[in-house]
């Protein structure tokens, strides 16, 4: 063998034994969710990179690799990959064009609150909404943000008061989604700070986080505050029929929407509130200005593209209903997929879940069960009491329960993963004892 | 005349009539930046609009209303619309398409620092400033922002060192960017706060900001502050060759740069750092992650078409160079437009301008003089104590010196932008005496 077959054969041989711990190391390090890269994760990933060519960088990113059966299960984070086949099927129907001229402008619309929204997503909001029932519109401002959870944090500002001594104390009920402390905390502010469990807070002037259907263990949920001075801001990113029925028009003040959950695009970045209060509006629209100048505008023509073709799918009054039906695609995932990881967990022995709940949903008008997007898993083996260490070392990537203000004996995992992935995972989890 | 004709001339007429009056209120109210929208703004434009569908709201947004003569000229902001009709001349070089199913996943790059950036964008950045000259790439690390506000906001965080008892101290030379405050302070954070102007500050640890050339007055700088405990970050957003000589590849340690100026595509919302230090740069990413957990991929992917198509003008060594040069444009209607200014001033005789400099631009292999994107107007009518205040009497809105940290005998004004609009500042700004 000539000598330079010798070093291509050692040098792919090298990189196929590298790559996964690579991604071993990368996944597992990332502590809270994609927004908090570890150090150990940079030490490897991050050395400049002086080339500017090279074929790997001339097409659009596909997300995490796909997987083998030896690979790194990666359920850590929502990553809703699960819907990419979905949209595949549907075409052109959500294809977006963008002129090279198009939206350069800081203004989308001067006469509005949200000067930097562009009218059709404020449409195809408020027309999604009136096609599922989920959540009232009339009377409400539609803002966009940059991700739910810039939207998030726009809330916190706008509902802190601007004149108190202290900071406004931010609760949640626990087990509670892990960055709602992350992001209170990380810029240290004087106006809002993290309190922790809502069931343990005391006084009357607080910010309570409502997420139902709850991120991590889909219970659905009311807040469990009531005071004049205290607030609610309800994050309903998966009210949607795939997760759960639709049992009534939510009407709360402040309520927080994402596409990442409701149609997959998590890498469009927009999310949505739909808010009462006209003053409330203004604030959170003035942390936006300040935070990115507005919200990108092509992801926001992409977004109403994409929420457009939704409600198509359903628009029997206009006649023009298309056969693509993102509900009813995400429900049928859903209900399979819960089958398949309740039929694992009780081949294995060691895992329970949270009992399967159901009501009458007014959009499918028919009784559903509660499907929800991340399955919140107990190690029940009496050895085990860090559920996430056990799993990772089974090479199952998912996020321990003490993130979530929890027991570490639990874990969040995602459900919403690619198909390939999902199905490794289940064969993995039914095989332990 | 039939009721119903007299109905329908008088509703035209009154809404003839409130149109000019809505839109210098909406533009009067506008205290800093397009982030900042005032309470009067508010209780006229932020009514919930019910309704779904109506024409107007079917395409994407356009921007600012087209104006005449008698119009409001609003040059508060740094719209840049004026590259709009470099843009329409390309055709489709800079048309981007977006499958539905393209870039839903949250990771762009799971083995990058950044692991939310598009790898073509990343490649087209470094490849533009090739291109031009003005800054290094070899060993830096490319960051994506929303905006390079947010990136800002990242420095600020990435250079606080997180155990101090004092936030540290933010200063910037008078006159500095009217953002740098109010971005600084809004969520009066523990880690940081705004100190004023750089030249007064005592102390040896602080964040000093570089905007060079400068917003507003377009000189050209170099830190003012040296001691080993602090830290210069470097916004370099203006400097590209149709505001100013290429005199050096800048080689900072953080530099900061955006679309919004370099090409004009303000609505895309796509800033870019690039960051020397590796722990820096793991820090940078780590609150955008948190923040808005990274950023629009579709605003990336366009950020990358666009920049590409930029390149791919002065691609002469790749036999590919296209007959559409973006700065050459640029530098061809920012000289236009300084020349009209200067007459403008000199006709109206109660206006001064900075002097005019020049240098030798290492791009365009020529001398050539400085063009700022702003114009710092100083009206010098002895009884003119509030120039905003004046021009505003003429329906010419602009940005007062106090914003600024500086004189309100001076004022900001907008060079970017549509041709009318500017025609319209002109002729109105000679007549003044």
């Amino acid at each position: 063998m000539p000598l330079w077959r010798v070093f291509i054969f050692a040098s792919v041989a090298l990189n196929v034994a590298a790559l996964p711990l690579l991604l071993h190391q990368y996944i597992v390090n990332q502590p809270h969710h994609p927004g908090v890269v570890s150090p150990d994760q940079q030490r490897h990933a991050c050395a400049p990179q002086p080339g500017t060519s090279g074929a790997a960088a001339r097409a659009p990113s596909t997300g995490k690799p796909s997987v083998t059966s030896d690979s790194v299960i990666n359920l850590d984070h929502g990553d809703p990959t699960m819907f990419e086949a979905f949209w595949r099927e549907t075409g052109d129907a959500a294809e977006l064009v963008i002129p090279g001229w198009q939206t350069m402008s800081y203004f989308s619309d001067v006469g509005n609150v949200c000067w930097f929204m562009e009218p059709l997503f404020d449409q195809q909001v408020r027309r999604l909404h009136r096609t599922v029932g989920n959540a009232a519109v009339d009377g409400y401002h539609v803002l966009v943000g940059t991700g739910s959870t810039q939207l998030f944090m726009a809330a916190l500002y706008a509902l802190s008061p601007a004149d108190a001594d202290q900071p406004t104390s931010v609760v949640s009920t626990a087990p509670y989604y892990s960055s709602y402390p992350a992001v209170t905390d990380f810029l240290r502010s004087g106006l809002f700070r993290w309190a922790g469990d809502a069931n343990s807070f005391v006084g009357d002037s607080y910010i309570e986080l409502v997420c139902s259907p709850n991120n991590p263990d889909g219970a659905i949920r009311d807040a469990v505050l009531s005071s004049g001075a205290g607030k609610a801001v309800h994050d309903l990113a998966y009210y949607w029929p795939q997760y759960t029925p639709i049992t009534r028009r939510a009407d709360h003040d402040i309520m927080l929407f994402t596409v990442s959950k409701s149609t997959g695009h998590a890498g469009t970045r927009i999310g949505w509130a739909l808010v009462k209060d006209r003053e409330v509006a203004r604030r959170m629209t003035k942390v936006r200005g300040l935070n990115t100048i507005g919200v990108s505008k092509d992801s926001q023509l992409r977004a109403a593209k994409v929420l457009g073709a939704v409600s198509d799918g359903y628009d029997v009054g206009g006649g023009g209903a298309s056969r693509h039906r993102l509900f009813d695609f995400g429900r049928r995932k859903m209900v399979e997929r819960w089958r398949m990881l309740r039929e694992a967990a009780a081949a294995s022995g060691i895992f329970s879940l949270p009992e399967e709940t159901s009501g009458r949903c007014n959009f499918a008008n028919e009784t559903a069960a509660n499907n929800p997007a991340f399955a919140w898993l107990r190690c029940d083996r009496e050895d085990v009491e860090d559920c996430a260490g056990f799993l990772r070392g089974h090479k199952i990537l998912t996020r321990s329960g003490n993130q979530f203000g929890a027991d570490p004996r639990y874990v969040r995992v995602s459900m919403l993963d690619r198909d390939d992935a999902y199905d490794i995972f289940i064969s993995r989890l039914a095989s332990l004892k």
